[in-house]
This record gives C-alpha cells, structure tokens and sequence, in this order.
C-alpha cells in the first residue's frame, strides 16, 4: 500500500528521521575515525556502526572526505573561548591549558591526525583546516594585541608569531614527539612564549 | 636445469641483486608515501614502482608500518646538524631554517604526515617516531644549555620548552595550518622565542 502523499519536503524537517539518521551518521564518523583512523577509515563500516544502510550514507555523503568534513563542521560548533583576564601569562595559560584538554579528546584527536595526513593542498578537508585555523589564530592574536595595548609588551612584537610559538608544540606533541600534554609542560611554555 | 648450489648467503652480499632491490623498494616507498598519502599507500603499488614483484615486498617487509619504518630509517642517516655558532639566536636561526628546509622536501612531508596519521600508540612508526625526536630535541637542547653556561640566558630558562616553541611552530605551519615556511615566518618566530 503506498504511503499517503505529503506536503512540503517531509524528510528534511528538523528532529525527523532524516535528521536523526544525519546525526547518528556524523557521530559515527567522529567514533569511527578514533577508532581505526584515517588510513583505516570506511564509509562501510561508519554505517554500520550509525546502524543505517551504507547507500544511504554513499547517497548522501558521496566520499569520506565529505563525510569528515560534515562532522567536523558540526562538530566545530563546540569551540575553544579566547580568554580576556586582563593579563598576557593569564590569558595564555587559559588557552594552552584549554586548548591542550580539547586535543585530548579522542575525536578531536582524531580530526587532527586526518587533516594533518593529507598532502593534497587541494583536498576539501585541508581547505576547511586551513579556514579553521586563519579564524582561530586571529581571535588568537587578539590577546597579545590587547598586551600590546596596555603597554605589557612592546609595539614590535608580532601577534602571530607569539600565538604560533604558544599553539604550535601542544600540536607538535600530540602529533610528532607524542610527549604528555600535562600542566608543566603547558606552563614551562608560557613562561618561554611570554618571557 | 637448477642454479648451481652456492655457499655463504650470497642473495645477502652488499652491492648484489638482492641489495639493489632493497634500495630500490625503499625509494620507491618514499616516492609512493609522497605521491599518495599514507591512507591510499599498497605494497602493490609500491612494488611496482620499484619495477620489482610483489611478492618480493610482501616476504621481505609484510606490511606498510614495517616498509615505511625501514625507508625512514634508512633516509634518517641524513641528518639535520645541530647549530654552534657561539650565538643563540644564529643558533636557532640556522636550525629553524634547516628544519624548514628539510620537511619541505617532498619525502620527509610525507613521512611526517604518515607518523602524525597514526592514532595507534603501540604501532611501530609511532615508537620509531617518538624515539627519533627524543634523541633529537635531546641534541637541540644543547644550544640553549650552552647559552645558559655562556650567560646569554639565565639558568632559569627551561631548554626544553625553549626547543619546542622553535620546532613546534614549523610542524604547526606544516601539518595544520599550511601557512609557508619561509625566511620572514622562521625570524619572527626565533624573535619570540629567543626574547
């Protein structure tokens, strides 16, 4: 018996099967790729973690390239504040320290090691890291512009590399030297960055 | 009709056939590992590169963590010389743009990318990598040790943290942001760092 006929794109309105299935779907991705990672990682088995049909997952997400990147668009909602304590060692402290808990999830960890994987500068998921990264380094920025502001550091100091020297090794350890991303290490580098 | 019997392993003498099928199977991995990516990397592929059977590739190495680790090790012996120009910030200036120069090179990128890809901390790229950079920011450290014993620093500063607000920022650049490695980036960033 076919189903009655319905008004209005049923299938896209929010909260609906078709939104719970995207949701389940996305957040298997996020599961799936902690698990096995990037090299390892199938849109076979995402569906099947999600519990839904792999054509629906082809049909919809097409490569796993776009389906990464989906997920963590979604996932980047859930962002990293920029601290505004009114003093430069403070506000690094509050962002090495948040920003070094964030890593340590399992799915953003996972995120990391995908994009950072990838050599093809033209691939979707390196487009939307490098993206990511020029927002988030700028409002990054604004710490040491407001230290410069109020006179703590001097005029010549340039913002990008001081916020590049504070980010860059809590990466460089999850990713190359793989040392613990613990409290001492996250202040023996501000005391480094900030003088 | 049978190959004479022959004594003393002679597939294993240095120079012979079985000698330049290693060296061509490991170039021929770097050059594969650039190409494609650590997700899409085949010991078929590989081997085919080489221009030698896959079989071969499969007795010798068995998977891509053991081919991969070999090639590193081998193309390791080319290593980046630790800077003693009786100045910290020639020092680490020279070293920032010898790292530069050489993760820029198509090879190493790709190596680098493959080691970060890894979740699996027991994998054998993994402990490979970790104990090459213990031994290296062990040697680099050594420029901010001498500082401290010539009086350039005080003997407060922390080595460690130093060496990677240098070396962190270059992979950060690389494998994250993908912003360039060049000469402006490498001297605002050992401004910061050396104070």
């Amino acid at each position: 018996m076919p189903t009655p006929t319905r008004k209005a794109q049923p299938r896209k309105r929010p909260g609906g099967r078709s939104a719970r299935v995207r949701s389940a779907v996305l957040r298997a991705t996020l599961e799936e790729l902690a698990a096995v990672g990037y090299a390892s990682f199938s849109l076979e088995s995402v569906a099947a973690r999600a519990g839904v049909n792999k054509t629906t997952v082809y049909r919809r997400w097409g490569n796993r390239e776009q389906l990464i990147l989906d997920a963590m668009l979604e996932r980047g909602s859930e962002r990293v504040p920029i601290p505004d304590t009114g003093s430069l060692r403070q506000d690094l402290l509050e962002l090495a320290t948040a920003i070094a808990d964030s890593i340590t999830a399992p799915e953003v960890e996972a995120t990391a090691r995908a994009a950072a994987s990838i050599g093809d500068p033209d691939s979707l998921l390196v487009d939307a890291a490098r993206r990511f990264w020029e927002t988030r380094l700028k409002m990054a920025r604004e710490i040491v512009e407001r230290a410069i502001a109020r006179g703590e550091l001097s005029p010549g100091t340039d913002p990008a590399a001081m916020i590049e020297a504070l980010i860059g090794p809590i990466y460089f350890r999850l990713l190359m030297t793989r040392e613990p991303l613990d409290k001492p290490f996250v202040e023996k580098l501000v005391d480094v960055v900030a003088g």
